[in-house]
């Protein structure tokens, strides 16, 4: 039987009573809460699509628990989610936390019968998403984020990773079955027909979010992004690597909920992180107080956007060059035998594919966000709908750029070059 | 503990005499073999790198036991070798067969604990190797073979399979850890450095055969090849397609030996055989008893590179049209909404990879044939030193040709083509 198939006998969803009495059960946290299930409080504040998430405080700390429902909580019991993927979450965290703790929740627990991982309440972060709609500005994130990229893909591919590991590691998470079934049809599939779940701004999206369904070009590049998606098992990605998915302070940013975590192609976790910056980018006419009032800020997010792929790229040479004792490439073909070029170039050949791959599925992660089911709360926090239809139609034909021309943007300038161009195109909408 | 790990405390390596009583013991086979142990005779017919495989002969019928050894057979002892690939040539036999049995032995029994499979005898079939060596024709081997891989290739693939089925079948068969390291070691990585058992005929091969390691453009290639070969898990591939693994007569073929199955890309089974016909072809002057004698022969290898291909993509064709029911290409999006001309682009596109994949692949397998461990007894059984040595410089020019220029190489004319221009070019030894 497959694990996803299993619902532990046990399973018992927590609330705010029977959460407190869980976590004062756990000894090796006591020291950390100072108190007992009297002395605890705990709240539900799990704002997701998926999962019931506490924060239990007690005298002298606290903690959050995550714990799976056996549904998606964004629609209803009538769309079942096997709480497995509270095992793969976990399992991904312990692999991402051997290569960067510091970009984490520290984790405390994990109980596969209830289908739950008990970790550090990060405080006072906050999830960035909100703060870019607030407009503000987080001095290291691209340096975090992209460095954690880079850390995370290259430890976890055949460049670096035992062969005999990874390959066992691709077996485990290819039961993530769900989750990426989740991906497969509502990111690559679902946009581009008429499928019952698809929703945007109406009437003002209506005919750009129509085309996309005699656009053979982008239907094409999303099916081919898809085929990548399922068959290319190069690293360990996130799955999920949108800006709700990363909490921040100015001087701190963790990646937290890799529940969607499995083998597959590098460029789908810098691809949505890229994604959700450009959505941003293009909800900011919807946010400003008076025209051009955030126009700098606008800017600030292609910076962000320019300094992570660069930082990623900076770090990912680096570990190349020091970290390859993978299978791939490996130095008894080229340094040493004293070809340092020959390992140059490939690494620039491969850092080319990926690129193309990190900008297509960055336009297939901006369209499903605006013509889907799930949408970012960047655009949907525009009240003024005639307003939010015109930066999501900016948005929109960003993405159809990026998902077409993928392999045709000669680099990340070109990406934010387009972006800037689109955002001053009249008449998209 | 992972399958390969075990070496299940019951195997015993059986002989003529034990393989007899063993086969005696299996119910369901004493009708076709017409007798009990005392009226079997059994002789031990391996000729290959890794396993036993006893002939056993009843009064009115036959069988082949092929048993896994501990060790590669080839080496020895010295280079263990899990008997877990009995169970990985099992469970693609078996897969296989749901598809074609008609190109496959037909399958008797499965023994993990002793690490055989008890299989239909094929007579009077022959090796395909010998028979080309030998120079004979077969009519219809392009189109069985041709067939055979589109069916086998597309329906364990994400364009036909139930993804859950198909992510449960990827990880099953990521198991098959050493297997894949041979090929990966063998094929894509030995012959670029000076690996301890590369080997070529000497000294006529030498300068071609140095010249690899300072090849930076086929270094590069051969890697990407293996990058695919590690992390594109397109479709369960047989793994070892080579002449050697087909067996026919004038009318029948038959595809044996998957004991290196595992999902990766397509185009490395469709290039092991197209290498294969072609280390065939420039091994022609090598067997021609005058000059030129071999001539029609050689287009006739040629032709039948082109048909494997031609019938292979047709089929291909056909089967995206009729059987696409995977996750990819969705027929809601193209069919469904009246764009069928948006699916045969789809199509094209993704067959124009998978022959710049399979060229490349092609290229990797020549290569490996020539200076590598394993060679091909096409190119072995040319006594003479300097005739071996000028057709091998010629397949080696080739294998490069096709390893750095894939993805230009127009279409199997343009294969086929190169490889009479280069069998006519002089001084390249």
């Amino acid at each position: 039987m497959r694990r996803e198939e299993a619902q532990p006998a046990g399973y018992r969803p927590l609330d705010v009573e029977t959460v407190k009495a869980y976590v004062a059960g756990l000894s090796q946290l006591s020291g950390r809460l100072g108190g007992g299930e009297g002395q605890l409080t705990a709240r539900e504040v799990g704002d997701g699509n998926l999962n019931l998430v506490f924060i239990v405080e007690g005298p002298t700390g606290s903690v959050v628990v995550k714990q799976a429902l056996p549904y998606v909580r964004l629609v209803g019991d009538s769309w079942p989610l096997p709480l497995s993927r509270a095992f793969f979450e976990w399992n991904a965290l312990t692999r991402q936390a051997a290569i960067m703790p510091q970009r984490l929740p520290q984790i405390f627990h994990f109980d596969e019968t209830n289908a739950l991982v008990v970790m550090e309440y990060l405080t006072p972060h906050v999830i960035l998403r909100k703060e870019l709609i607030a407009g503000k500005r987080f001095p290291h994130l691209a340096e975090h984020i992209g460095v954690f990229l880079a850390e995370t893909l290259f430890r976890t591919s055949d460049f670096h990773m035992e062969t005999a590991k990874k390959k066992s590691d691709v077996a485990l998470f290819s039961d993530n079955v769900a989750l990426c079934a989740i991906t497969e049809n509502l990111v690559f599939t679902d946009p581009y027909f008429d499928a019952p779940l698809n929703r945007w701004t109406k009437p003002g999206l209506d005919r750009a979010a129509l085309a996309l369904r005699s656009d053979r070009a982008v239907k094409i590049a999303a099916q081919e992004m898809l085929h990548a998606f399922t068959a290319k098992s190069e690293a360990l990605v996130h799955g999920d690597l949108h800006t709700g998915s990363i909490m921040v302070t100015q001087e701190d940013s963790r990646v937290i909920d890799p529940e969607f975590a499995f083998y597959g192609p590098m460029g789908f976790d810098i691809g949505a992180l890229i994604a959700n910056l450009l959505l941003a980018y293009f909800s900011q006419e919807g946010h400003e107080a008076e025209a051009g009032g955030r126009d700098d800020y606008g800017e600030w997010l292609l910076r962000t956007t320019e300094s992570v792929w660069r930082i990623f790229e900076a770090r990912f040479r680096d570990l190349w060059r020091s970290e390859r004792t993978g299978i791939l490439y490996a130095r008894s073909l080229f340094e040493d035998q004293g070809d340092l070029s020959g390992a140059e170039i490939a690494l620039s050949r491969f850092l080319c594919g990926l690129f193309a791959d990190t900008t297509g599925f960055a336009g297939a992660k901006m369209i499903r966000r605006l013509v889907g089911l799930a949408h970012v709360e960047d655009m949907e926090a525009i009240a003024e709908e005639t307003r939010r239809a015109a930066c999501e139609a900016k948005a929109l034909a960003m993405g159809r750029e990026l998902l077409v021309n993928r392999g045709r943007l000669s680099d990340i300038c070109a990406v934010t070059s387009l972006a800037r161009s689109i955002r001053r195109e009249k008449g998209l909408s």
